[in-house]
């Protein structure tokens, strides 16, 4: 097959480009750092969305929206805050064509608004546990941005809870931690990330702990994918969120944050794809069995159609190609690099012999199938090959993470993956030193 | 019960902001026109978006995800467009902690953007239709905002489509019409629409053709629900969307577009709230069933539970509401408010005689039922009062719509509902006579 895109091995970020660009998946925007979401690449974070919003509901949390603009007086009401996000923020100073009183602030979180109703809703411990989720655009202006890894706009899940107790926070957060965020990546997206605590150094402005997952990319780097932060009575004294105590009494509220963005697009992309495109695990896939006409033939078409239905109503998410006009091969480079888990071709000379082939995205096998067991075959095919895209990812981790008792073995091993040491081989001194050598303390 | 709401005969406007205030449906937004959409407003949003998507999947189109921001060049590209929206535009001069070399308006569609887009991945005619639709929040700077009907941003869905000749965009503008809003608005709203076109007068800027779905509200007033628009050739030859046709040569493309909002939030509260509050649909609710615990008892909870778990098995969205330590009166009057169509009232006098209480939002009519009979019950009040309400909606409709003659009787009868009058005794001179009283020609 022809070369489709720049080899990982050549130049990791030219492949990641090309990919993006050649599956359409997305297209830079015309103001600088936005992009524009191609239905092949949405109708993947469309699935992202339904099995982490499943979640989340289970989770106990309610989704609401909260506006895009923010006074900008909010944002200067948490001092640490405002510190962070200053030189990332789109201001609006012009609206109904006149001049505004106040310049407005384009959300780059929701963290204040969300604050500042929560205050007017809490009232008393009954009110507690409030447990809030928005689906929104959030925008940091992003001077070096690339596609689903930093934009100047993205899409994320923002979830903001408070609680009556440390305790039940600290509990909150974590339940957000594994039973959504990491469930979804391990069990979905199929990337082993590895779950902990960030550094004192690492951790959130304004957190008092910041969880975070963290999976290891195709080029032995790691992706901060989803983060959730204690944030102690912090917030809660800086918008006053308070509650009358059962006990009787005022008490501040203890709240949580966390978040995950379209960035797990750049994750999934970087996990799993290969030389030739994307490799979508099949419990996410928007289509996960595509059924492709070869071309023409006796009762060709009629049988891809009913090979398609036939999945359908085995719940198989399923996408037919008959465009018989475009050569097949430009259509099976085009399917590759969408990454969809299983092909069926149906040509007229395996048809003959009753046979249509299942070629596997995750190896490239391909092998002829008799047309009645097909359904059978590609349900099998469905679970296996979620479990070898993790087993694949898992093992590509740990053959690039090393053991190491020293700092400096620890940096040095960076340079082609991740390495684990103690932390009390590093301290906070030691971190300062990594970072200045370009490598960060991931997760404790 | 005691008055919870300003009744809708003292003054529908009050009515309807107390109505949105106390079932805690939305919340003004710290900047002027925007809004906070709270859990049980944005609960019912989620479930007309999943009934909304579907159906425009199913009608062959696929979502994308375009920039909020816009650079103000493309704005001007369209004449007529820009002159529409100037007025309302909000405008970003800074970013990134400086002042922007060219300011980028935050959309107030993505009509312009999508546009651009269009005219890259469109070459030949094989890439046609292209059918694409938005999910997402726009901005129309507000000078007198009214939360869901008329706010500075809010969320909605726009559909943007290229095709190859004018029958086929003609017949798609049309498919959305029906098979998507009304189909959508009659079946699952139970709003019983009016589908019609717009008058010249009356229709988008650059469409050749504007049609409108227009819905009576318990005013008598009638409000737009959506509309889908011909654009002709004009955007195509704005944007330069042009194809390599079949025969050879090349063509301009013909559009379409076509958009629904959070405003049919406020059609429904319109259309069906009553002076107790709102009346949900059932094939809309996010709760259809909510089961209340009036007081603790022998076996009481456990009872609750059971029925809870029993509907939900039956495939009924279900809610459950225990809170005895809060008065049953203030939490039926919350459950009123909130409109769910179906209350089940478990408490220990009629669990004694081995009833529950079925209670219907649609006429507020209780009886007691078996409790092994709870279930069959509750399925088929669901049915009935989603025909009900809509039968309702008719009746109302068709008592406050006169058939006139002539313009001037027509225009008497807009005092309390709506006219049916020959176009041919209106004409364009009596339309824009109708226009100067404050009347408007809804729908031809
Ligand atoms: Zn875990
Ligand atoms: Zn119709």
């Amino acid at each position: 097959m022809a070369r489709v895109l720049t080899p990982r091995a050549e130049d990791f970020p030219r492949w990641y480009q090309d990919l993006i660009a050649k599956a359409q998946l997305a297209d830079n925007g015309p103001v600088r750092g936005t992009m524009v979401i191609r239905p092949a690449g949405y109708s993947i974070w469309e699935r992202m969305q339904a099995e982490m919003d499943n979640r989340i509901k289970i989770a106990g949390a309610e989704n609401a929206y909260f506006p895009l603009f923010i006074p900008e007086s909010y944002l200067k009401r948490e001092a640490e805050h405002v510190e962070g996000f200053s030189p990332e923020l789109a201001v609006v100073t012009h609206g109904g064509g006149k001049q505004l009183a106040e310049p407005v602030v384009v959300r780059p979180t929701s963290e204040t608004v969300i604050g500042e109703f929560m205050a007017k809703w809490v009232d008393s411990y009954r009110d507690l546990p409030l447990l809030l989720n928005q689906w929104a655009n959030v925008v940091r202006w992003e001077l070096r941005p690339r596609i689903f890894l930093r934009t100047s706009e993205f899409l994320w899940q923002e979830g903001h809870t408070a609680h009556a107790t440390e305790d039940d926070a600290r509990s909150y957060a974590r339940k957000i931690l594994h039973e959504v965020y990491e469930d979804f990546m391990v069990g979905v997206l199929g990337i082993p990330v590895v779950v902990g605590r960030k550094t004192n150094r690492e951790r959130f402005a304004g957190a008092t702990s910041t969880y975070t997952l963290e999976g290891m990319m195709g080029d032995g780097k790691a992706l901060q994918m989803g983060t959730s932060h204690e944030l102690g009575q912090n917030f809660a004294k800086a918008f006053d969120i308070s509650y009358s105590a059962a006990s009787g009494g005022v008490e501040h509220a203890w709240t949580t944050s966390w978040g995950t963005s379209t960035r797990m697009l750049g994750g999934l992309i970087m996990s799993h794809g290969d030389d030739n495109g994307l490799r979508v695990p099949p419990r996410l896939a928007p289509i996960q069995a595509y059924v492709m006409v070869v071309k023409d033939g006796d009762g060709v078409t009629a049988a891809a159609h009913k090979l398609r239905d036939a999945l359908r109503d085995a719940g198989v998410r399923v996408g037919l190609d008959d465009r018989v006009d475009t050569a097949f091969g430009r259509r099976a480079v085009d399917a590759e690099l969408k990454g969809y888990p299983v092909r069926i071709e149906v040509g007229p000379r395996d048809l003959a012999a009753g046979n249509a082939v299942v070629a596997r995205r995750f190896d490239g096998s391909k092998t002829p199938v008799p047309v009645a067991d097909v359904v059978g075959r590609v349900l099998a095919v469905l679970e296996e090959d979620q479990q070898r895209l993790h087993d694949e990812a898992l093992a590509f981790r740990e053959s690039h993470t090393v053991e190491v008792s020293t700092l400096a073995d620890a940096i040095a091993a960076t340079a082609t993956g991740w390495a684990r040491v103690p932390w009390s081989a590093v301290g906070v001194e030691g971190e300062a030193q990594a970072n200045g050598q370009g490598v960060t303390v991931r997760c404790l």
